[in-house]
């Protein structure tokens, strides 16, 4: 019997209408024959309010006892739901982390699954019940509750479809699957039947924030084929799997891009070696994420050395990169906020050449001016400036005709 | 080092001011150098939002799934009171009822208490931290979360107290003690110092509801000293124990009354064995439960056949009378709804003639006219009508000088 994990997040269980919906279409499932494991999250708006009342009594809440607080909220949908469930005549059970032991190191707020009992959950689809667990949560050796951290109920889906070996994990959201681009910032962006791991990462790391980037590598990990689509429309949404021989690839996939940036650059640092270690030391330390990093080859024994941050941390890292300066003599320390990264990913670059001249060339006709540029495998990013974004983006869609399906 | 179990409910951690104080007084509590296990209930209205999420689910919500759903309320009561204990800088330590391991057996929604683990519980208490456990939550052999009904945070308290062998089991609500009678009606009432656990049995279950009858029963069984006390005012409340070899008791301890009963009559049944079980029998069976039962002796081989129910159930039962009273060939069903029971409870009497004619004597002589008596070794209950209601207590509490401690 073919079996399927579904993932229903906040907004798709968000009250008591929503999770009859779920219940509907889990039910629908099961009646056409499969076996259903569902992994749901806390409803929407839950998980901010225990964390306001976690705020209201310690300002940095024990991690531990953070973990038992914020676990009640999917463990409050997994019951909701399997009463549902019920109520249409299918038999449904529902666990918590720590009962299917969903066991996770002890890294509490950001724990790690390490393993997944699967007996008890094969015994209950023996028995033609769906089986809902709690996302998010887990559970270490010595029985302390712990938390997976963001998106971790994507995590849980994940991990259980590879233990499980189901067929496919289903991820149902908001959205009815991965674009090609924003369709907010270029209305003729087109859904994607099909998209690699590898693209779905680049993608989901350059800010098309449908699946949290750790579900991804997780599921290309275990190769667990992943769909992501609508949890409020019927539709296929979008498969993300391993590439399959002999199917032909478009070049490029999607347009992925991100507001949020901020540039930072050192000039005239001296060239000796180790010097971007000494510069990003002191960011690192400040727990600030460095995102690209770009250094130009030297000319008169001095580089200029520059990368992107998060727009919020901009004016730490700032103050950080001037103190750094002064300590390295390099000549002075100069930014900008108004910057936003635009790539384009594809595994079908990879054998291609003239991609990048491809989109250079394309950007230089509409008069986008290029400030960094940074390359991977399969995708290519550029930092502009940001009142050029829709441009760029609208350019490229255009330029590689993303609109047709290849 | 002498230790406690601190019960607080839903009332006395009802928002987080309320959740800062119960720690304040813990702290204070383990500062004195006691060992301290604190008990907690949900919040104040969190089990009634929970309860009503699954009714607008399920009419009869499945108890498996009530019990994991219900359980999440202590859960989050639990977290927020370790990190208020934390704020303070007392170490702190938060368990549900699986991680202590509450075994219960497999009754959802009123599960009984099987077995304790307190190994953990003795290691985090030598380590200097208080212990937070979640009320009303148990867990089965098999994994199950059950929980135990009504009043279960004090059940658990009490076995907690009994299992870890502690030298009291202090009961947080939001009256200060248990008193010789409800103060809203005789204003003279006086609080207790102590009281035994018969006496307080007697006064639970006759309507002054202070502490679920169940835990009271369980702390007699074991001997574990329960004191009441208000979690809002400082005061040594009221000490409910076995009584004291050697200590002058005085005759009667307190008035309890219920206004809640209702008294239904079968005229003329023919007195034949196994008449009550036949009367009862279906009354039983539709789960009404039976207060008093007063049986007179019989004359012309028939018999009148009197006991009292829950007002709200008085329909039902008379419907059902009628019924069995044709069957039985008896003559007629008569009723009362507006009677109240008032009872005078107190171990003293059991050694003492006179307290029956004493009671009724003052009832006489205030006009109020006795319907049912009932008696047992330490209490007189007595049948009257509604309108006397205030009337019988604020005598009675006169003519066993109540008001003065003896």
């Amino acid at each position: 019997m073919a079996l399927y994990v579904h993932k229903y997040g906040g907004t798709s269980v968000g009250d008591i209408d929503r999770i009859k919906n779920v219940a509907e279409r889990v039910h629908k499932a099961r009646d056409r024959g499969e076996d259903v494991v569902v992994v749901v999250s806390a409803m929407s708006g839950e998980t901010n309010k225990l964390v306001a009342l976690a705020h209201a009594i310690q300002e940095r809440p024990s991690p531990r006892e953070m973990d038992v607080l914020l676990s009640t909220g999917e463990q409050v949908t997994i019951a909701l739901l399997a009463m549902a469930l019920e109520e249409r005549g299918c038999p449904a059970v529902s666990y918590t982390g720590w009962q299917v032991r969903i066991l996770s190191d002890a890294s509490h707020t950001k724990a790690r699954i390490e393993d997944i009992g699967t007996a008890e959950i094969r015994k209950d689809l023996d028995e033609g019940k769906v089986v809902v667990v709690a996302g998010f949560q887990g559970v270490t050796e010595e029985g302390d509750i712990t938390t997976l951290g963001r998106g971790g109920s994507d995590t849980t889906a994940v991990a259980l479809a590879a233990v499980l070996k189901a067929d496919e994990c289903l991820i149902f959201t908001d959205v009815d699957g991965v674009y090609t681009t924003d369709p907010r910032v270029e209305p003729r962006a087109r859904k994607l039947d099909r998209i690699t791991f590898e693209e779905m990462l680049e993608m989901a790391s350059l800010g098309s924030k449908v699946l949290q980037i750790r579900s991804v590598e997780f599921a290309g990990k275990y190769n667990v084929p992943l769909r992501v689509l609508s949890s409020f429309e019927e539709g296929s949404g979008t498969l993300i799997s391993y590439e399959e021989a002999g199917v032909e690839k478009a070049l490029i996939s999607g347009i992925a891009f991100n507001r949020d940036e901020a540039k930072l650059t050192v000039q005239g640092v001296p060239d000796r070696p180790g010097i971007a270690s000494k510069i990003l030391g002191p960011i690192a330390e400040a727990n600030i994420e460095v995102d690209m990093i770009v250094q130009n080859v030297a000319e008169d024994q001095t580089t200029d050395f520059t990368f992107t941050v998060n727009r919020g941390e901009y004016k730490k890292a700032f103050e950080i990169l001037e103190n750094t300066c002064n300590d390295l003599g390099a000549k002075k320390v100069r930014g900008d906020e108004k910057i936003v990264k635009v790539s384009i990913v594809g595994v079908g670059m990879r054998s291609h050449a003239g991609i990048a001249s491809k989109m250079f060339d394309a950007l230089a006709k509409e008069g986008v001016n290029i400030r960094m540029i940074s390359t991977s495998e399969i995708k290519i990013s550029v930092v502009v400036d940001e009142k050029y974004l829709e441009l760029a983006v609208r350019t490229l869609h255009d330029a590689f005709d993303l609109e047709q399906a290849h």
